[in-house]
């Protein structure tokens, strides 16, 4: 692991403030950032093996997308337009059946590529054959919180916590701390209360947090309200779920009581605004999350559902959908918006302590983005464009744990060409065309 | 103007279906397109002076902005998360009143850059100055409707509309065709009946269109309500507007009356979701619209209120939207939202019988999108690709009656340079910092 220092970036660092350093100074020693300030900070000892010249460009805590289903890269574009159910049911299901794990290696590694060229550094995803998408993310050099999806009313409920649990002691802490299991109850309307709590008792013996979907459509909340007379939220709650790390994937219809139990208990709540849109599940209250004290970061979520994993491009439908949502253009302000897609993803994966921050002792995540493009000038405001005015392709350079991922828009860890034929060619043996 | 063979792209023609041709030739004859094809649907007697590889690449129409205001690109990222009056008064009108005519030119021309870099072949504009937006539309190599904007209220109000006439007669036709100039009173809430009558009067004499901004916010509704006891769009009607050829730009809030007119007069609206949604004006019934008939295109509004000019973003927010607000994910499918950025957009504009299709006999107006990039694989579905997960930085080449304007990326009319160097010094010298 090199020494990299990087000179003449304008520095974002995201510490509560929207101050900038100009012509800043980024001291990286293994896999932590050892300093961070303006030209001149670096400590006396230091010797960079790598200097970048950031002169042009800002840098930035990397991404974090805080919920997905990675291989399903695989399915985009090929079913959209459609109800939820029947996309579910006569779409994605079917296909799902046929995927063989090596497709979820594949799979993974074109999520992997596309996170890295636009920016993202540690994701959360949850799917299945999760050994191949660990395989994946440990050699795309990404961070990722990884959980298999858990149907509690399938046949194979038990044995897929079994093997939940296998993967928790084959997988966590791996790839240098850069993995990090969770357990994936799938959702409420598909896990009944005695399954989630062998789920709750696993995540408490091995320590660890869990991923789950919550109250995404108005079908979910009448399901819950006709089986337990309780909001899907108040259902978690008395499952004793929220004892534990939470990430609750998109929390669209929450009533103030939700609310309530959200932020008591510190979860973490995953906004997947364009996913919600595109599936006309509804607009998630995340202004009065915020004001309430949630802890709220984004998510692209699969891309058959959005359908591309471009966190700066779910920054700004966030940002834009509160507005009109709320009917007031001051609500979720552009640095509210930048902090979602940074430290307000770390701290929803439990991961504030290392990530999401530019500073001494946190974790080398962040990514350089050229500012050198027409829509980005005159400079007036780089935090205001950075949320309305950039797209994915403007993200040049992308560190994670101190390893050089992407530079010059080169992807340094995989083939990408090799990705894209080996997942084109995957698709046409699932899909019989293409 | 040299004739250019374009082989080996997949061709979206958009006659009013999904049909793709792969492996397509596009023949360009000066500015027209002369034929539109399978592979070997070159005219006898034809002989190309360029032949474009099209292979890994889209063919569509070039995409239209339907409204803007160019020149406050100067204003990009000045002013963000305000309320309306106060974004307006306290911010963008007092930087307005000291931009300069080479301002204009400058502002106008850094629109035109980002255009070309985003797909974009033909906008409609209204700002001031005009004649400088003219000059630089002429040299930037696109089409353009552009309208000075008429504030009848004000103390200029009628030697403006005599400066419109003038511009009419200087410029309409020009550039081989590719300039339109409208008249542009600027709304129902800042021109009042007897000045709305000389301008559908001058705009008859004259043989020209009116762009108009119409039913923008519950504010407007409310103005026009008190004053005249009707809908902005009945307003407008009363007045005679709706007799000549209007592009009516917004239209978030209509009643249904409103929408028989807007359908009976074939009266084209753009549609700008994105500002929109920013300013959190509302969000228009589109889907509504497009049930009755209306002529719909989209628009981005000016860089002050987006704050990019990047009409695929546009396409894929207008899509989103309307399913989430119609809680309904079948509404507006990933043709439809095509169709807006293209055909939809040249009906909007009257130039329906010119450009927003590809077949022999139109203006040879086109982009290319490059589709190696992870992004858009495995390929299921082009036009799902091009709507739901494309980036304005995947735009190749552009090429407007005939002439290439960018290829590789490149822009050919002008010097990126120096257009982002002359608007940054121009803005810094307006703002005193930056």
């Amino acid at each position: 692991m090199a020494n990299i220092l990087i000179q003449g970036a304008t520095i974002l660092a995201m510490k509560g403030a929207e101050q900038e350093i100009k012509d800043g100074e980024i001291v990286i020693q293994g896999d932590r950032i050892a300093a961070v300030g303006p030209c001149g900070s670096i400590p006396a000892n230091y010797r960079a093996d790598r200097v970048i010249d950031g002169s042009g460009m800002v840098a930035l805590p990397g991404l974090v997308n805080c919920h997905t289903h990675a291989a399903m890269t695989l399915l985009r574009s090929y079913a959209d337009d459609l109800p939820l159910m029947e996309w579910l049911s006569q779409k994605i299901w079917p296909v799902e059946e046929k995927l063989e794990p090596e497709d979820i290696y594949w799979g993974t590694m074109l999520c992997c590529l596309e996170m890295i060229k636009s920016g993202t550094t540690t994701f959360a995803d949850m799917y299945f054959e999760m050994n191949q998408a660990a395989v994946a993310v440990e050699k795309s050099g990404l961070r990722a919180c990884l959980s298999r999806g858990l149907i509690g009313n399938a046949p194979n409920a038990g044995q897929a916590l079994a093997e939940s649990i296998a993967f928790i002691k084959e997988w966590n802490g791996r790839a240098g701390g850069r993995i990090k299991v969770m357990l994936g109850p799938h959702a409420p309307y598909t896990c009944p209360p005695d399954y989630l709590r062998q789920v709750v008792e696993a995540a408490g013996a091995n320590q660890v947090g869990i991923h789950i979907h919550v109250a995404e459509t108005t079908d979910e909340i009448e399901q819950i309200k006709a089986g337990y007379n309780q909001t899907p939220v108040g259902y978690l709650h008395h499952a004793g779920l929220f004892e534990l790390p939470v990430l609750a994937a998109h929390c669209v219809h929450l009533d103030e009581a939700d609310i309530e139990i959200l932020a008591r208990y510190q979860v973490g709540v995953a906004h997947c605004p364009e996913s919600n849109m595109k599936l006309a599940s509804g607009i998630a209250p995340v202004a009065r999350l915020l004001e309430a004290g949630v802890n709220v970061g984004l998510g692209t979520d699969g891309a058959a559902s959005n359908n591309n994993l471009d966190l700066l491009e779910e920054m700004h439908s966030a940002a834009l959908l509160q507005k009109v949502a709320t009917g007031n253009p001051t609500v979720m302000p552009a640095f509210t918006a930048l902090s979602l897609a940074t430290t307000g993803g770390a701290g929803v994966l439990g991961l504030d302590g290392e990530i999401g921050l530019l500073k001494a002792g946190m974790r080398a995540d962040l990514i350089l983005i050229n500012l050198q493009r027409p829509h980005y000038y005159p400079l007036h405001n780089l935090i205001a464009n950075l949320v309305y005015a950039s797209q994915s392709a403007d993200v040049d350079t992308v560190i994670v744990d101190g390893e050089i991922l992407m530079e010059g828009r080169r992807v340094l860890t995989m083939d990408e060409e090799k990705v894209i034929r080996e997942t084109q060619q995957r698709a046409t043996r699932l899909f019989g065309r293409i």
